[in-house]
């Protein structure tokens, strides 16, 4: 098939592709990360580019007769047809993103795990022994599993050996190449201990893969095992991102189309690989140095990465095939790691409260807690955790992607360019913004959203059901296509040319979602007859709770109104329980016996949730007895206006 | 690059292969299988085929220069640069073959598995159990594998359940598909259930396939693990035939050649697959009920079937990378049956006693007698094994090819056209030969050599030397051009049109061939101090052994001197032992043993077997003593002249 040049600017980099090839597809394939909310369904509007040269044809655009003029068209409904010279304008760009990894401060990459251990003993998964076997004659030719394993149980008399086919097929050259002085590399897995790789004594090292596969981001730590040291950490968008921004639509993908399921177990795999690759390059090892992986992710990215069908998750009543994962080994799995590598998958509870919870309910250690403790994970989708070494008790309410940025007018991840704070002047209405990375802002993300909420209620702006008060709002108010919209920053300002805004209906949006965290709280806390204050210690983690302001998540009612002092912010806690795992093997029985031990209430049964969701639709909610601290408070009272 | 069309008569199937393929590689593609011993070098001179039409060029042509003129040549060294007709004498073809099954008689296929139980509970390696489960519901929502795994522990309450990652991806969609009613089947292996299969209930069956896997042929039983029934049984030619007849050309093949392991263990599995499809479909049930595989071979055909490296079992000290081989999946070994399906390899004893022998004798109960019992297999190696209940010692000898034609100047294997047996009129010296198939005869094959031998010997035409002995032999005796030569069959009588004869290089090789085995027998024996009539019965398996006329193989020394009442055919042991396991799980345990328990006698350490196997190259044995019967024969005496 004629084959075609894509070429991209500003980047300057080019893709070959097969005639008829979506632009989408090109820039992915050169490395580019569009924006695609849809799925490349074309109803997004996420992946506007500029086609500055050669022969395109577009199926379906539903841009305006102005833009296309100029050349402006989606990217996924644009097919090459010729050598193609496409401009990419900021927006459209999934930029260099913060994913978040085990701390915030990115600095701090490499350090003694033992903080990381929260004093459980240092156990790793796997661990080396020096061997010395002597070499085979005509009288002693034992094969060479047997020799090995002999050595094996004369060093370790109280362990049963195995050996799985690929480090099988590597035996023979290993031990010759080795001159029979080897270094054995055993994985410790259910009272056996398995031989992973055989390297000449006293070379290479012992190294463990741990790996948050979420949603939107995947996050990896590279883990020393011998030292017990994190010595690298990386991350990346989840390259499923192109089947669709929200699990939804992957599921669907993966269901409806024919290989699609295939397809996200792919991309899964592919950003894991570029991660992991990223890794040893970084720290200078070798992909097969690296002898076991453990990965912590929800249902359906635990489903997807292992290729099972999450077809039943999304369908009522919501069933996963397992909440158990097979430790599969790397090579079955895909991973550019040892071939023989283990690859623990983190267990779920069910189909809305996955590996992810489990991992970070290990590592808070909420199980072995005397106090109760809410445990608060914020994405696309909310998770909470409350309990203690009793009991645990687990939900999950769709909170959408407004925290992330979808769904919201002007919404995008916290990356490059993103208002992540915002401040108004209740007197004169006038807004200042911070954006990352200190460049135009292009966007808002979560944390500037819930700020600007929480900022525009304060100055009464906002009122308590989320309508704009023209007679406060000043001039930044005007009427758009679909109502009020206040701008946040006009287009002079900003890094696309247009003002940044915040519409009536993204108000509403933001309201349903943090509404919907709110409700999940209570239903907790009513099923099990039990009062906010009897919470000890709340718990926040996630990709979004790192730049969570707590007063402002209180004062929109997304949060309980419990003393700060109570709240605690624990990082990717994903990614920390499935570093603990590498260090310490005791916790995978824990956190086995977690998923096991967690009772799952599934929201969608009865009508508890939905009437909790109804009250808390407002800002912060319909009894205001629950927020006692905002009770004394002035409306559009004090605000601190930075520098006046 | 460039196609062409190379069609081979008299089939008239053709092959579309690119510029510069061989006719050897052509042919392959074409499903016609050449004769090829040394692996396409061009020097076993097997592969001779007639040029009609079209541009070939020949890089290394060794043939006459008459020949040359008619167009033969040999195709592994004739490459194709066009369209073009090749005609396929019938000596250099593989025609179908009697390869060896269960037993002799093809008529007898099916039948009960009685008589392969030998006496052992049934107890299949897989069955199935039907389950009705309650659909999940919004509050009973665990997931698919937990709910199957509870219904699974109410049933059998002591076992232990397990599935593995191709069968949890079907799983979902399984259990729907059934609407909850399912038949599971299990397969019971170390101690636990692992499920392979749920289908609705009552639909399907569960079936076992048997392999021996042999270097020239691959032999398969198709068996009903619910019936306790072997279904049907076929065979075929060792794809592998192509890098070489002889296991040390594969292992270099395999060592030497990027990539060859790979082909090697490829050609394997596309022998096995070619039989499985054809059992399958004879059968008419679907591949995915095959749920379980046994695989009995030598150590070398095990290692190559997983793809570990034979190098060094060919190199001394002669070490394999394993005795014990782990139990693979089909889907990772490559077998077209269920994917999850366990496939168990017979282990092995050493490089050379692999576990075609360890099946064998498991069959065989060997290691269960109270007599002394000699097993002994004679293929390309001679492996014999000797012992009792108490203690179990097997030693390998390398037999050559004689005896399946190989290096013998118009030998071949036992199938169409192959003479199988001769006699030879004292008086006359006159030849009369059975053949294979009633045809004209193009060669001859090993039992056929066997009477050759002793009848020659019998009639004064070969002295004890195996020398002939011009006086007595004849008008059928002529000088060729390596010595004497004798015509077994004239050229007007021949489907070759030339002259079949036995030369006298030809009668060396075969006293080498058998004098290998005898040394082989007489070392194991002086090894452990014992005397030939201490054995009490002897036991002949193997592709050769059911065409195999005792006496006379006692008569030219390949066989002890012991009472014809002490031998025992028993067939194609490697695949019956593997038919055993399928319906005995009992019985694996008892291979493994077996394999533990059976001690080697390494034939190349020390001069004992050299010292035997000098004083065997003789018609029959340099110490007439061993063989008393033959003692008061007058030479040239009573020979049985059919219809004389």
């Amino acid at each position: 098939m004629q084959q075609y040049t894509v070429t991209f600017s500003p980047d300057n980099v080019r893709a070959t592709v097969p005639a008829g090839t979506s632009i989408l597809e090109a820039a992915s394939r050169a490395g580019i990360a569009l924006k695609s909310t849809c799925g490349g369904q074309g109803t997004c509007k996420r992946c506007i580019v500029q086609v500055k040269d050669g022969q395109v044809t577009c199926e379906r655009d539903p841009l305006p007769e102005t833009l296309r003029g100029e050349g402006y068209t989606l990217a996924c409904q644009t097919k090459v047809w010729g050598h193609v010279t496409v401009e990419i304008p900021p927006e459209a760009r999934l930029a260099k993103h913060r994913v978040l990894l085990q701390d915030e401060a990115p600095a701090s990459e490499a350090g003694a795990a033992e903080e990381l251990l929260g004093g459980r003993p240092f156990q790793p998964l796997c661990e080396a022994v020096n061997l010395q076997l002597d070499p085979p004659t005509l009288t002693e030719n034992a094969s060479d599993w047997h020799r090995l394993r002999g050595a094996l149980r004369r060093h370790r008399p109280e362990e049963y050996s195995t050996i799985g086919l690929p480090s099988l097929r590597e035996l023979a050259e290993s031990l010759r190449r080795a001159d029979w002085q080897v270094k054995v590399v055993l994985a410790q897995l259910k009272g056996a201990s398995e031989v992973i790789r055989v390297a000449p004594a006293d070379s290479g090292g012992v190294y463990g893969l741990a790996v948050d596969l979420g949603t939107t981001t995947v996050a990896a730590a590279l883990v020393d095992l011998a030292a017990g040291e994190v010595l690298g950490q990386a991350g990346t968008y989840n390259r499923q991102a192109r089947f669709g921004d929200d699990i939804i639509s992957r599921v669907i993908h993966a269901t409806g189309e024919e290989g699609g399921l295939e397809e996200l177990r792919e991309a899964a795999l592919a950003s894991i690989n570029e991660v992991a690759a990223e890794l040893v390059e970084k720290c200078g090892i070798a992909p097969e140095e690296v002898v076991v992986a453990t990965l912590a992710g929800n249902t359906t990215m635990s489903h997807l990465f292992l290729g099972l069908t999450p077809k039943y998750i999304r369908l009522q009543p919501y069933i996963p095939t397992t909440a158990e994962y097979p430790i599969v080994r790397a090579w079955e799995a895909g991973l550019n790691i040892h071939p023989a590598a283990p690859v623990l998958v983190f267990p779920s509870v069910a189909s809305y409260v996955g590996g992810d919870i489990v991992s970070g309910t290990l590592f808070t250690r909420l199980s072995e807690s005397d106090e109760l403790v809410l445990f608060v994970d914020i994405g696309t989708n909310g998770e909470m955790v409350l309990g203690n070494r009793e009991w645990l008790m687990a939900c999950a309410c769709s909170a959408g992607p407004a925290f992330e940025g979808g769904g919201i007018t002007c919404g995008m991840r916290a990356m490059q360019g993103a208002i992540e704070r915002v401040e108004v002047d209740p007197a004169t209405s006038e807004v200042r913004v911070k954006v990352i990375g200190n460049t135009k802002p292009v966007g808002i993300c979560g944390s500037g959203l819930i700020d600007a909420l929480a900022k525009l209620r304060r100055a009464g702006i906002l009122d308590r059901m989320g309508n704009f008060v023209p007679e406060r709002a000043g001039r930044r108010l005007r009427r758009g296509e679909d109502g009020y919209e206040f701008v946040l920053a006009w287009k002079e300002e900003s890094g696309t040319g247009k003002d940044i805004t915040l519409t009536e209906g993204d108000v509403k949006n933001l309201i349903r979602s943090k509404g919907a965290v709110f409700a999940g709280i209570q239903s907790l806390l009513k099923t099990l007859e039990l009062q906010l204050e009897a919470i000890d210690k709340i718990i926040i983690a996630g990709g979004f709770g790192n730049y969570l302001n707590i007063p402002n998540a209180i004062e929109i009612g997304l949060l309980p109104d419990l003393p700060p002092e109570k709240y605690q912010f624990a990082g990717n806690t994903s990614l920390k329980g499935a570093i603990q795992v590498l260090l310490c093997r005791q916790a995978w029985e824990e956190a086995l016996e977690i998923g096991r031990k967690m009772s799952y209430l599934e929201l969608s049964a009865g009508n508890l949730f939905m009437e909790e969701f109804v009250s808390a639709l407002f800002l912060p909610h319909t009894n205001l007895e629950l927020f006692p601290s905002l009770a004394g408070e002035r409306e559009g009272g004090s605000n601190h206006w930075p520098g006046a």
